[in-house]
C-alpha cells in the first residue's frame, strides 16, 4: 500500500509558524505567569498568523518559559516586564491599578494593546468609583470595548482594546439580544469556578475550602457591576459611561435597566455559567424570543444559541459562549442562561479574538 | 493517677438506647435503601429516645442492614415492604405515587406517619396538575406541613406529616421572615447537589458528567415550583392551597407573590444554596431587615441567621439551615441567601425533627 | 496600518481539510458513542491528513453525530454498525467478544483496521483463560501490537493493530526501560479516572459514589494483568505469548518478571497514573537510570522524560506520557511513575498515532 | 396519644456535659485553629466525660472559638499559647520544632500530655537524621507511642504519648498482622487527601492545582518513613529505634523488613487509602492470613477487618480503620488495603481514643 503517495503536503500551524517567521505579527504577553497570562502566551505560540516574542514575568525573570509551561515546547525564556517593547501587539495581563502604566508605556512604543486588567473597562468617574482615580485618564476615549461581538468594529480600528471581565462577558452576550425588548430590570445569578479568583493562593482557593462547597460572595458589589450595567445601558441606547449607569438617562434616551449582580463561587477549576432573569417592557412569543438571540448570533463563530440550558462542559476549553434563553410566563420573565470558559472567552480567548479582528485575521485563527 | 475514679457513670446514646429498649417509641423506614432512606435509618439508630424496628427494601430483602450501612452496627435484616407494620411512627421514603398507597394502608396499622415523598405535600388540585389525580384525596386534610418551623404545632398533633422537599425547605425558610414586607415578586435561583438526584444510576449522574460541570434543568417548570407557590402564599397570608398559588387571592387577602425558581445540578453530592432576589412592598432599613430574621429565628435551634453568605460546609451533615439576608439598595431588593444539607434539612433529618415534635421529644434529639 | 498584507495565507487544519478531500484517507469509527469512539471520532474530524466518512452507534443510528458532540460541526449522522465499509482505515471501538466479529468483517472488506477492544491484545491461550475462547485465532498472527513507542516498525506494515489497554500503555511505556537491567519483579500501582469504566451508568460511576472516594478494586486479577504480563516479557526478551508470561521461558531465554497489579478508581474523570516498584538483576546508578530513559524516548514525540513526578494534569487532553524514574536506593528498588490521559494515549490518541504510523504520516498529525 | 409519658428522661451527651462539670477530666489543645486542632477541639466539646477548657491559637487569641468553628456553640475564646495550662490532659497541635517545648512546659505544669507532632515519635538519632538534633532527648523514653491498638497498655500508663503520623497509622494497622510470617520487604504505596498537607493555602494546595490531579510526592524520603520502619521493626521484634530500622538488628533478632514508601496526594479533602505490598518468609492459605487478622483486630471496636477493598467514604468522618488483606499467588505476595480518615483515625480522633485509654474511660467515648 502507498497510501502516503496521495497524500498532499499539509502545512500544520507549527510550520505555518516557522514558514511565517519573517512576516508574522509580533506579539509580547506583560505578566505571563498567572492563569490567564500562560494560556495566552499557550495559544499565542498555537497561533498560526502571530509569533510571540516576549513573554514577562516578575518573579520568573530568566527562567525557560517551558519550565513553567510544560506542554510547550518554545526557546522562549521570560523576561522581566520592563523589556517588553518593540513588538506589533501587546497583552497586558498586570493588577488593575499596575497595568494602566504597562499600557501607557506600550502604546508610546508604538504597539496596539490588549488590556486584560480592568484598567480601561470603566468612564474615569465609574473607575474612581469602585478603584481610585485614574492615573491616565486622557487615554480612557482611546480604549474600545474588548466584548468581540458587541463592538467589533470599534475594535478593527483601536490601538487599545479593554478586554471585558469574565462575568461581563457572559452576562452582556447572554442579555444583549434583549435590549429591543426594552430591559427594565435583570438578576444575574453567576457562578464561577476558582480560577476566577487567580493563582495566588489563599484559604479561600484552598483544596479543603473549596471541594463540596458553594458560596455567595460580594453581595454588597462586585467591581464587575458598574461594566455590566454599562455595557447593558449601551447595549439599551440608555446613557452609558456616565456614571454607574443605574441613571435615568437625559433626553429621549430610555432609562438603562436596574441590575442585581450575585457570583458565586463553585467547586470546578474553570467556567462560568450566569442564569439571568430579565423582566422587560414586552414579553416576545417564544418564537420572537428565539429569533432575537438568533438574528444576534446566528453569523457568530463563537457564540450559540442552545435549545437547553448549556453545560459547562460544552464550551471548556473553546473559546464559544453557548447561551439559552426561555420564557417564564407564570412570572413574567425571560430566563437566559450564559456558559463560557473564564479563562477563554472570558479572558485569554478572546483576547486572541480581538487580536484576530485588530489585525484583520480569520477571527477562528489560534482558538479552534 | 485515679482520673477515673472521679467519673460520672454517663449512659452514652447506645447505652441509652438499650435502656430504653423497652420503653422507647418504635419506629419504621419504609424504603431505607436510598439516600434518604439509608441516613434516616442511620440517625434513628443513634436516636437515645427511639427503637428503629423495620427497615424496608423491595431489592435488598432479607440482607442485613450493616451490609449496606456498613457503618452501623445492627443486627437487623431488611424486610420487605408489606410486612412494616405495629409501630408508633412509621417514615415513608417511596416514590410518589406509590408512596400513597404506603402511607394509607400504615394509618389503618394505626401508626403516625412521615412521609417523605411529594404524595401530601400539595393539595388535590396542584397534585393534579403537577403529578396525576390523587388516589387518597380524603387523607390530604389530615396532612401537617413538615416545615417544621414554620408549622410546629401542626405537626405536633397529626396523624401525618408531608415532610417538605428540599428546595422548598431552603426557599421557605430563607423567605418566610420578608413576608411581613409584603412580597411581591421573587426569583429563586437554586444549586444542589447530586444526591437530590436521587441513588439510581443515570446519564446525568455519571462522574464524568457532573465532575467540573453546572447545569440549570427544568427551566420550564420543576415539581417543587407548586410547593413554594404555596408555602409562599400560606406565609404571605394569600390564598395557599388553591391552584398554583400564583392567582390573586380573593376578598382582602394579600395577592400571593410571583415565583420563578430555577434549579441547578452542582458538582457536590450534597447540599443546597438557594440565592433568593425579592422585591416587596416595603423596603426596610438593613436592621430592620435583620430583626426579621432574628425575631423569626432566634429561638430555634436549627436556622441561623449568618452575617454573610453561607458555605455550603457549614451545614453538611447538620441538620441546621443557615440564612443569610442583605438589601440590595440599587436595585430596591432584598437578597437572601438559605443552606442546608439535602439529605439532612431537607429530607432524613427534618423527619427525625419532625418526629421529635409529634412525639414531645427535646427537638434536637438525634440530630446533634 | 496594513498587517494584513504582510500575512501568509495560511491553510488551517479546517481548509486542509476540505483541500484534501479528493485525496485524503478515508476513515470509519465503529462504535462512536462511547468515550473513547466519540473522542477518536473528535480527533478524526479534525485531523489534516484524514477524512472521517462514517461513525457507527447502534442506539444512535440516524441522528446526527453533532447532537451527540456538540463542540463539532460535521454533517455527518451515525450509521449502524453493519454499514461501515469502504474505508481505508477502520477503528473498532466495540466491546470485546463483539469486536472480533466486526473485525474480521472489516478486513475481509479490505481496511486496515485499528482495534480499541481487547480482543486481539492477547494470544490464544491467554485470550481463553481472561476471556473465552477466540472465535478466530487464525486472524491472531496479523495483529501488531499498538503499543506506538514499542512496536513501530510492526505497526507501519501491519493490516490489523491491537490498540493496548490504558493500563498496559501505562505500565509498559514506565517499566520498557529498565529491560536492560534484567527485571525480576514489579509491583504496579496504578489510579484511574473514572472514565476508564465506560459511559454506561452504574452505581460505582454514580458520582455520589466516586466523589471524595478512592478504592483499590480487581484485587483478585484484571484483565490488563495477562496484557502487562505478556508485553513486559516481550520486552525483556523472556517467552512472550505462552501462557501468562510469568512462567520462566524454555533455553537461554531470562525469566519473565513476577507481576502485581492492583488498579484503583480515583475521583477525577480523566488520567491514569502508575506508580511501579521494579526489583532487577542490576541496580543501577542514577545516572545510568536515567541513561536509560533518555536512551528510550529521547526521539520520541509523545514520551517524555520528567525530572520529577508528573502530574495528572500535564499530561489531560494530550496524547503524552510522562515518566519519571528513581532509585530507592534503601530497599533497593527502581521507582517509577508513568502518567498518561487515558482516554488519549491510553485509547484515542494513540489509535491516531497508529493510524499515522500505518499511513506514513507525520506521528504528531492530529495530535498537537 | 402520650407517647411522651413513656419517654425515659435520657442525658445526652449536652446534659452529661453539663452534669460532669464539677467532675469532669479538663483538657486543652494547644493549636487549635489547623485541621487537626480545630477538630480536636470539636470532639472534646462534644465528648460526655470530659471538659475542653482551654483552645489555644497566636493568630486568633482573644476571638470567639465559635467564631472559627460554627457548628459549636461553645463560650470560650482562643487563649494564647503560654496561657494554656492546670488542665489534667493537654493536646498539643504544634508544628514539629515548637511542639517539644510546649510539650516540655506542660509536663512540667503537671499535665499528661498527647503529642500530635512528629516531636516525640522517632528516637534521637532517626530525629536527628530527619529533623534535627532534639532538643529534650531526656523526655523521649517517656513517651508511649500512640498507635492504641498496638500499644495499648503503655498509654494507658504515659505521661506523654506520641499520636503517630497519618501514614504510619494506616501503614502499621496494615502490616502489623503479618508480623508472624517473618516480613522480608514491602512496598506502601500511600494516597492521601490535601488535609494531610495543612491549612497553610500554597500552589500546591490551591483548589485549580489539586482538581483533577493526582501526583506523587517525596520519591526521595518521607519524614514518616522512619516512623514506618521503627514501627514495623517493633511488630516484628526487630531491633527498633536504632537508625533507620534497615539494617539488621544483632544477635538473634530477626531482620527488619526493607520499606518503600511513596506518598500519593489526591484530589479529596480527607483520607488515606494505602495499598500495601508484602513479601514474607511464608506465604500463608487465604483462611490462615484471615485469621491472623480476626485474631489482631476482632475484638477492636475502631479496627475492621474488610471482605473488600475499603472505600474511603466507609471510613470518612470515623475513627475507623479498615483493613483488607489478600493473596497474589501468581507473585508470591501479600496485598494490604487499608483505609483511614487522616484527621481522625490519623490524627485528632486516636488522640482522643489515647486520652481515654490514658483515663480509663470507654475507648469510644466521644467517638461514635
Amino acid at each position: 500500500m502507498t497510501l502516503t503517495s496521495a497524500l498532499p503536503t499539509m502545512p500544520t500551524p507549527q510550520d505555518a509558524h516557522t514558514a511565517a517567521a519573517g512576516a508574522a505579527i509580533t506579539t509580547a504577553v506583560v505578566g505571563a505567569s498567572g492563569f490567564t497570562g500562560a494560556l495566552l502566551a499557550e495559544l499565542l505560540l498555537r497561533h498560526p498568523g502571530v509569533r510571540l516574542e516576549q513573554a514577562s514575568s516578575e518573579q520568573l525573570a530568566g527562567a525557560p518559559v517551558a519550565d513553567h509551561l510544560p506542554r510547550l515546547r518554545t526557546p522562549l525564556s521570560f523576561v522581566a516586564p520592563a523589556e517588553v517593547g518593540g513588538v506589533d501587539v501587546a497583552f497586558v495581563c498586570a493588577p488593575h491599578g499596575q497595568a494602566a502604566h504597562v499600557v501607557s508605556r506600550l502604546l508610546d512604543d508604538g504597539a496596539r494593546v490588549v488590556d486584560l486588567s480592568a484598567d480601561f473597562r470603566l468612564d474615569a468617574a465609574s473607575y474612581a468609583q469602585w478603584y481610585r482615580p485614574h492615573p491616565y485618564p486622557e487615554l480612557l476615549p482611546l480604549a474600545a470595548c474588548g466584548l468581540t461581538e458587541l463592538h467589533r468594529k470599534a475594535i478593527a480600528g483601536a490601538a487599545l482594546v479593554a478586554n471585558p471581565g469574565c462575568y461581563p462577558t457572559a452576562a452582556l452576550l447572554g442579555l444583549a439580544p434583549l435590549a429591543p425588548l426594552g430591559l427594565l430590570d435583570v438578576v444575574i445569578d453567576a457562578k464561577s469556578g476558582v480560577s476566577g479568583a487567580g493563582k495566588a493562593p489563599s484559604e479561600r482557593t484552598h483544596f479543603c475550602s473549596v471541594d463540596g462547597d458553594l458560596v455567595a460572595y460580594a453581595t454588597g458589589g462586585h467591581r464587575h457591576y458598574p461594566e455590566i450595567v454599562a455595557g447593558l445601558a449601551a447595549c439599551c441606547g440608555a446613557q452609558a459611561g456616565e456614571g454607574d449607569g443605574a441613571a435615568p438617562g437625559g433626553g429621549g434616551d430610555p432609562p438603562a435597566p436596574s441590575v442585581t449582580f450575585v457570583p458565586h463561587l463553585m467547586p470546578v477549576a474553570r467556567g462560568i455559567v450566569a442564569t439571568m432573569y430579565a423582566r422587560a417592557a414586552r414579553l416576545p412569543s417564544a418564537a420572537a424570543l428565539r429569533a432575537l438571540y438568533d438574528e444576534a448570533y446566528g453569523q457568530e463563530a463563537f457564540v450559540h444559541v442552545s435549545d437547553a440550558p448549556p453545560e459547562l462542559k460544552d464550551v471548556l476549553g473553546t473559546n464559544d459562549c453557548r447561551v439559552f434563553a426561555t420564557l417564564d410566563e407564570r412570572a413574567g420573565r425571560v430566563i437566559v442562561v450564559a456558559a463560557i470558559d473564564n479563562l477563554m472567552k472570558g479572558a485569554a480567548g478572546q483576547a486572541v479574538q480581538n487580536l484576530n479582528v485588530m489585525c484583520g485575521l480569520p477571527e477562528h485563527w489560534g482558538l479552534s
